[in-house]
């Protein structure tokens, strides 16, 4: 295996065996390999891709650099949900309680935030005692006793996928589909799950906002699945807006609480239902229909909320925050953003608006940054729905009246009122399964 | 500047800006900047080029790299040629004491050879004695007392290419026409030269075979000249064969000194005279006629072979081998290859020629490697040409039998003899100016 060659094969189009990949990519998990042919590699795949076996043989090779869980000895169906990220994502904290609640076994390991997106440890670790940092052993002991956890990755998992990852963070080689797909596909397979979900969001707050991408991407990661035997499906679902109203931690927290309740807003439960019927629908569930009533009831009737309580306390978490969402941080400052005018909310920026929230403390722009779990908005404004001069259309909890300000300002750039009522994304637009992608409703 | 936004904009298709083009490589000059980005940056280059605006950011990057040279108070015209690089091409070790000798200055920087092409100065260095590392200001001394210089490229010109050159070398970049362009032209200018001739060669031994990217190529290195006031002319020439017969070092000066006599093989003499009536138009001369018959009367009447003589002389080599070349280095073993069948010489792997040189010890795999001046072929056989069964196509010139078996049979894959009668390249094919690429003849 001489590097420059396979770089420059890669470049030109050629499709290399799948042993080539393997030595090319061993080689740099063993460290024999440097970061400046790893990198030309990675710019030549953004441009030149990958076709199946060289995939296959990725991830085979990213698998391979950690340990792979067997959980095999736990009975019942293991099946997990991805989101390709967005912002105000907290159906992860709805959903793995409400599938799990159902006897479904949910192993889901999250990354953090990191730029626009939020991530799910994070959002967890502002439960007061809560730790997303358990040993593999003990999230096995977990998920055996409860039947549900929620953890970081850990190092043990696809190492491979953490010093790739880092580089590409770097050297602008993020969005590559085949890319994408073998870092979020290969973590999945080491976790052991049987099958999975995945919610590849589309809009100006996405990583992929062009809906062909998204399902190109979709494809992909239901490839993998197929080759390792991991059924996978996918919702193609919106984020021309954010996700329900609250964006931030805490905050996100406790409108996943009041969802668990059966009271959130009516886009984080429609949302999580379709995800949650795909869930069981991979668990065994032969009728979508009645998966679709045994979610709504999980979530009226308690059980959802219950099984959450139990995780909680399972993860040295406080379990009293279900009852008393004040107990999660409290931002000190309040401030309001008022519409200037009669009009149509327009289309948003919600790049803009996940960025805004990074500026204010809730998320982290480099890898490894602190985020503060008290602040980020309630933006109850959604696009397309009409609002008068002087109507709140978010409220910004934030660390100073400095900060608060600068929040105000940033999104009103963000939230448009205008004269036209702009076009609004379905919530759930596509289903993709290994025959292809079909129009949801 | 933050590196990988620019990384990412270049790999998007943007235009970047000058001063985020001349940070960007400013930065990577003085080791701020890390391989893996600067690596990354150069394989989307090679997807997305480079704009006028952008490339002139570069080369003005490169040139600040180091020390420019002033020839201003040496009179008289300066001219350079530059050649993008093949087998058997020795036209510079004629060409130089040719235009020389009718009173153009010629301050010639070459490179070594590396992959299957040969360097100029290796090939010097094969006469006994002969330096090519002279310091700049001995370099500019001999350049006013005779009128030549045929040294290597010092540390002190252009440190910034000799940089990325290693990189792009290990990482599948080498290829990219913006970073062929700035590489060569940064240091033709930085030489100081007032003038510049290309020789752009095509065909199956020359780094881009195709005939569009080599009119691409001169035309991108024809527009940098423009910017900096460097009057830039390229022909393109054939590299579908090797240039003459000798293909090595000690062998290919022997066959220069026998064309400095007016003696050499034909396309070696058409080749030359063509490029120096080119360097003699830039150099003042308004008729092609004059300089064709000058440049002719030149070679014919030993005025060139003289200023060869004074130029070795100059560099602290030993004139005699131009009189008795049997004092270059010779090889110890000979072999020669034989038709084995009557019929046409088809179309040659040229590259391979040049690989199996690189193998026999006449040129080097990587950089910093050493090479054996005695070593190398003579190739009678040219594409296009009638042989008979046992008539000898080349003469291997190796260090031991078993090199020159070896040899023996890489060259019969590279040279076949068949039924039909192939389709050769024009010695030379097009001239282009800034005015655009003309057809010869």
């Amino acid at each position: 295996m001489i590097p420059y060659q396979l770089i420059r094969r890669k470049r030109d189009g050629e499709r290399l065996a799948a042993d080539e990949i393997t030595a090319f990519f061993s080689a740099y998990a063993d460290g024999r390999l440097p970061d400046y042919q790893m990198s030309a590699f990675l710019m030549a795949t953004f441009f030149a891709g990958l076709d199946t076996d060289e995939l296959a043989a990725l991830v085979d090779v990213m698998l391979h650099s950690g340990v792979q869980l067997d959980l095999s000895a736990i009975p019942g169906p293991r099946i997990d949900k991805h989101s390709t990220g967005g912002v105000g994502d907290k159906a992860s904290l709805v959903l793995a309680p409400l599938v799990a609640s159902l006897g479904v076994r949910v192993p889901m390991m999250s990354g953090r935030g990191l730029g626009h997106t939020g991530g799910t440890v994070d959002k967890l670790e502002s439960i007061p005692g809560f730790r997303v940092d358990l040993s593999l052993e003990r999230m096995m002991r977990q998920l055996d006793a409860i039947g549900c956890a929620l953890i970081t990755q850990t190092e043990e998992i696809v190492p491979l996928d953490r010093k790739l990852y880092a580089l590409r963070d770097v050297t602008g080689t993020v969005e590559s589909i085949p890319l994408i797909a073998s870092s979020i596909m290969s973590k999945k397979i080491a976790e052991g799950v049987d099958g999975l979900v995945l919610d590849v969001k589309r809009g100006s707050g996405a990583f992929l906002p062009d809906v062909e991408r998204g399902l190109r991407l979709a494809q992909t990661m239901i490839g993998i699945g197929e080759v390792y035997n991991r059924r996978t499906v996918a919702l193609v679902t919106a984020m021309d807006r954010p996700l329900g109203f609250a964006v931030g931690n805490a905050i996100e927290v406790e409108e996943a609480i009041f969802a668990l309740r059966g009271e959130g807003p009516p886009d984080l439960r429609e949302l999580t239902i379709a995800l949650a019927v795909e869930m069981l629908l991979l668990a065994g569930w032969t009728d979508a229909h009645a998966a679709r009533r045994d979610a709504e009831r999980a979530l009226d009737d308690g059980r959802a909320l219950e099984m959450m309580r139990r995780i909680i306390e399972a993860q040295d978490g406080n379990p009293a925050v279900l009852d008393d969402p004040a107990l999660l941080p409290q931002a000190p400052v309040r401030e309001v953003l008022i519409a200037d005018r009669d009009g149509w909310i327009g289309e948003m920026d919600v790049r803009g608006i996940g960025d805004a929230a990074v500026a204010l403390g809730a998320g982290r722009a480099t890898l490894g940054a602190s985020i503060d779990p008290a602040v980020g908005f309630h933006i109850t404004a959604k696009p397309g729905r009409h609002v008068a001069r002087g109507e709140p259309l978010a409220t910004i909890f934030a660390a100073s009246v400095d900060d608060a300000q600068t929040a105000v300002r940033a999104l009103r750039r963000c939230i448009r009122v205008g004269e036209e009522k702009p076009e609004v994304l379905p919530l759930i637009s596509h289903r993709v399964t290994a025959s292809g992608p079909s129009l949801v409703r």
